[in-house]
């Protein structure tokens, strides 16, 4: 078996999730031959693995004879403790912030030196963003990215404040800047962004914290301008946020 | 290698996969040996696929020694076309929806003789219901069911209607009763429940259509009774049924 694989080293359990890892969100299908490819396998052996990952409902064949990831692994993935239970857990708190400002809500962790979108709230009439659920986006251009590099560790600090990308002509590059804005949102209690990651999109955040006080998550919300209406958008996000910490309770969800 | 496994015809890929499928909504977290025997599987064949799953991701080792879905998993699951497709494009009609009238709201597809619940919004304040994101409920006991049905091929419909199971006192179990009912959902264009799922929650649902006049999914909402907000509630499902259904357009989602 393992002579007609590209990596012999690689076990098939590998090699079947090699072929799962081959989707991405910039590539959600594929053909066969891209299949292999990325996963580096030999286009006989790809196919074998892939009709069983077919059989089992992993993937599907469209008629298009493109591949895509199945129903079964949503379902699977929901099952994902962190993602899932942390969300769920927030869910109807960001419908009652939605319910009362009416712009879209945010809720992310943050991984490594990424912030991870576990849900979006947004309705028709939303301000277009870019973040989309499991998605993730730099820590130092958006609201909840802002807050959950506040609350990371020094090396995590240290690595993103190392390397501030411009997403726009309003992304902060500067350390120095950077860094008193997460002293003030230490201080403050929320962070907020201008077109710092796409033009026309502010945000507001605040922590969202578990039964021990550590910051476990970001709530946030996308509006025009951060004008006249900072205080209560804030304000709500507070409600919420402690909402959440006292359903979270005793749970162990943590960084 | 098949010479230690107890399924000694199944490959590699297929005992990996049933290490994933040991995972359901009932069996969220398992020890090693609940996994092994859940996917027929002896205890060192399983440690070492465990160990790859884990490795890459797809599964996770929680403190307490138990195994879950990793968040690997739920990334790949957002990049399924039917669920997440279809539930993108609906997803700020639901907010609509909510916004509207406060109450829980549903949106399914029809998998087989269920209802495959593919997102709820439901606020703090919400009637507490039964479904669940990735959830399936019987066609006969809820609304969006009843709506999925009633443009069901012939042979769902008999295979439901020879099996009405009873959930709550207020289920209709008789075929004829159900028959007549569905003959409603297609002349009045909305189904509707009275605690037939869950005692205290009736619903209201209306067909979800593609570009092509096809019934793909169910739109519906969860009050406590049906008196007088009627006919206010089905025109606000009405208004985003057909907004979701400009949106899928000419795209090819269909049952």
């Amino acid at each position: 078996m393992a002579g007609n694989a590209r990596r012999p080293g690689l076990s098939v359990t590998s090699r079947a999730l090699a072929l799962l890892g081959a989707f991405d969100s910039t590539h959600p299908t594929l053909t066969l031959s891209e299949l292999a490819r990325r996963a580096d396998l030999p286009l006989a052996t790809a196919h074998r693995h892939v009709g069983e990952l077919v059989a089992w409902g992993a993937l599907v064949r469209a008629t298009t004879g493109h591949y895509e990831v199945g129903q079964r692994i949503w379902e699977l993935g929901l099952l994902a403790p962190l993602p899932s239970g942390l969300r769920q857990i927030a869910a109807p708190f960001l419908q009652d912030v939605y319910k009362a400002t009416s712009v879209t809500v945010h809720f992310a962790v943050r991984e490594d030196v990424k912030a991870l979108y576990l849900d979006r709230i947004s309705g028709n009439d939303a301000i277009p963003v870019v973040s989309r659920v499991g998605g993730r986006l730099p820590l130092h251009s958006t609201g909840v990215g802002k807050v959950l590099l506040a609350y990371a560790p020094d090396d995590v600090q240290v690595r993103v404040l190392g390397g501030l990308t411009r997403m726009t002509r309003y992304s902060i590059t500067d350390p120095e800047v950077l860094e008193e804005q997460l002293r003030a949102v230490r201080r403050e209690g929320y962070a907020y962004t201008q077109e710092e990651m796409s033009l026309g999109a502010c945000s507001l955040a605040v922590p969202v914290r578990n039964g021990c006080g550590e910051v476990v998550a970001a709530l946030g919300l996308i509006v025009a301008s951060l004008d006249a209406e900072r205080t209560r958008l804030v304000a709500a996000l507070e409600v919420a946020a402690n909402g959440i910490r006292r359903s979270i309770g005793a749970r162990s969800f943590s960084q």
